[in-house]
């Protein structure tokens, strides 16, 4: 009788006429049980077959050599896709449908991940948001160049999840929506004040600006969008309604009706949650409205390691325990938490749909090896939102004392002309 | 120059002809002051005056003797309402505008409240939530007989915060709108299972049999509600699809479409949030959807402690943060919050106002004291619910893998008929 690990470790004696299986595939189908055994198929380069204990493969991974394969044993988490990124690690199949099956096995396997992210995120300690550490940390990734961000985030050039009104939304109607839907949510009217904490290449605040007549301060320490931004604001003429100020939101000052932070909160750090909770309190006028649009988590757990140390240093989404350290020493009172993970799936199937069309023309612009990394995120969180590994949090708070509340949140969906 | 604490104790030199203040009145006004000088004016039984050092009292309370002054300098927060529960303490004027000043004073006075209030949580630690400390906790309140409540709480019978579609709504059309949104929030459908843990008299388990055609079992542990409970299933032909249990929600066992608990959670005991956490995992079916419902507050703090000792022994109201314990121990993924605290406002103020009509009869079935202690708690949930004391939170949840969700919330808002 073959059963268990053993078994699976032993030669398969389905197929006699097959040579026992070497060390090599022994160790890989190790590693694969420890991962809940995903319905992948792995090729080594000696031509030999790891296949999964069950079920047909979603897809194939081809290992180039044994140093790829050790570098995969010691460190998966992170080797997975620094291999794919060099070619190391060839994948043939769906790339989404192979980080679903990965992602899917590894809720599977239960805690098993849990415990290994822990010990990854102990491995790799996301890089500190400190002054100087965030301007590092946000040049990695924003400042890679405006043409190439360009190329896919659509008209709107919104880099944050958006809001599917129904699924059959265009990427650029759901970054509108989006807009709209965090508008309403603030009950922004015209001749208020906002200020934004991180605001990308600027589109929310001139939609404040155009659409809602408001007058904007947007923070930013990434100095490539903020010559977007500022471009598109003398574009658009809204110069006289709408400020970029190129500094860190921890220098935030004045009053103002709302405060508006979306797809910031990622790169803040926990140690500043408290900060930035303070300076939201500090800067709401009477009846003041503030939203933090954030990626989230379920439970408090560390970013995928690759994530964090290939593509968002100093990045971390937080559980809504932990956001609640931004609210509660200030008394903030929450309203209203909206989890719209599934938006954020489809907005980055749109992406990478974009990205898929233009993969020479970024080629071209960095390497082949930036092409398949930035390929490799983008699918893989995919499946990472699918799959409920990472959530998003809309949060509507304000100050304790504000009774100057709508009843029930009716006006957040007006009929449909 | 007189300023400051001092000045505050020595005589009121407007006013030269009034006699020296005793060292009562400056004992009474140095506590006031610590309490942010609420405009409410003091009168000793001696007949001396001691009035806020600004602004038109909004009410006077005539202290008895010098044992209640005593009293109530050493421990205010437990001998104000036990005060006015004897009548030692005498209120003329509006109760609500008492307390709300004395909630907006204690707000002013900042960080003192909060800080007093921690060594009250301290000094009056909340009785345990063991199986049987619950029984005795839910008994002290909930079995006083369904003849006292059936006096003022309205057609439902609902004792939880209603849902005002409109603030000109009745209590009857908010408590059944309550039920309502609560069942579109859980997407409740024809034939579905429901796990109720906690059902008062059963307002909510009758409804969803009704309305919404699903089959309900019902948990409490007050025997008196569910004797009216089991009365109205029968009397509605509905005791095939709803089943009353006599138990403790810690036995809730079997698998549901939904879990719903409205109004349990301030008497689990934060203790006991993650077991009710894993209890709600365990008894979710694939694609099942859970709701918690419960009293909450901006930050972790303990119920004011004559609420805990006099009105709801060992209940607590949690922050976010506290309430998240429940759902992130296992992955449970919180889809919505709604913070509908103005809605308790407004519920209390028709409690009271059917209370007030109907004190002859209270006082007959119990006594005097009696109906003075439920018009102060009913007063001061007002204040404490209208200031941002309390909260009320309405928490959405299912399993992490559940992708059978709606993309928006505009569901929970159909067009008015």
């Amino acid at each position: 009788m073959n059963t268990g690990l053993g078994a699976r470790l032993a030669p398969d004696t389905r197929h006699p006429a097959r040579a026992r299986a070497s060390i090599d595939a022994r160790l890989l189908r190790r590693l694969l049980i420890g991962m809940g055994d995903p319905p992948v198929e792995f090729r080594l380069w000696n031509g030999e077959r790891v296949a999964p204990a069950a079920g047909a493969p979603v897809a194939s991974v081809a290992i180039a050599d044994r140093a790829t394969l050790f570098a995969l044993l010691r460190d998966p988490q992170l080797r997975f896709g620094d291999g794919y990124t060099t070619g190391q690690l060839r994948i043939e199949g769906d790339l989404v449908q192979l980080m679903l099956a990965i992602y899917r096995s590894g809720t599977v396997a239960g805690d098993g991940g849990f415990v290994s992210g822990r010990l990854a995120g102990w491995m790799h300690r996301p890089r500190r948001n400190s002054f100087s550490g965030s301007r590092d940390n946000i040049h990695h990734h924003y400042d890679l160049g405006n043409d190439f961000y360009r190329l896919w985030l659509g008209e709107t050039m919104a880099y944050t999840c958006a809001y599917y009104p129904t699924a059959a939304a265009t990427l650029d109607e759901a970054q509108v929506a989006k807009m709209d839907h965090v508008c309403r949510k603030l009950r922004l009217r015209a001749g208020e004040t906002v200020v934004e904490a991180g605001c990308g290449w600027g589109g929310l605040a001139l939609h404040m600006a155009r659409r809602y007549g408001a007058r904007v301060r947007a923070f930013n320490i990434s100095r490539e969008q903020l010559e977007y931004a500022r471009a598109q604001a003398q574009r658009s003429g809204l110069e006289h309604l709408v400020e970029f100020v190129e500094d860190d939101y921890r220098n935030i000052t004045g009053r103002y009706d709302v405060f508006a932070s979306v797809g910031m909160l990622e790169h803040v750090g926990r140690e500043n949650y408290a900060e930035l909770g303070r300076i939201a309190r500090d800067c709401l006028a009477e009846h003041g409205r503030g939203l933090i649009h954030s990626i989230g988590r379920n439970r408090p757990e560390p970013l995928h390691p690759w994530i964090e140390r290939r593509i968002f240093p100093g990045a971390y989404a937080p559980s809504l325990s932990e956001m609640m350290q931004i609210f509660e020493p200030w008394e903030l009172s929450v309203l209203d938490v909206e989890n719209i993970r599934l938006h954020y799936a489809l907005t980055l199937r749109h992406w990478l749909e974009r990205y898929e069309s233009v993969t020479d023309r970024i080629a071209a612009m960095f390497d082949d090896n930036f092409v398949r990394m930035w390929r490799l995120y983008l699918a893989g969180s995919i499946a990472a939102f699918e799959t409920g590994a990472l959530q998003l949090f809309q949060v509507v708070f304000t100050a304790r004392d504000n009774n100057d509340l709508p009843l029930t949140r009716r006006f957040l969906y007006p009929n449909e002309s």
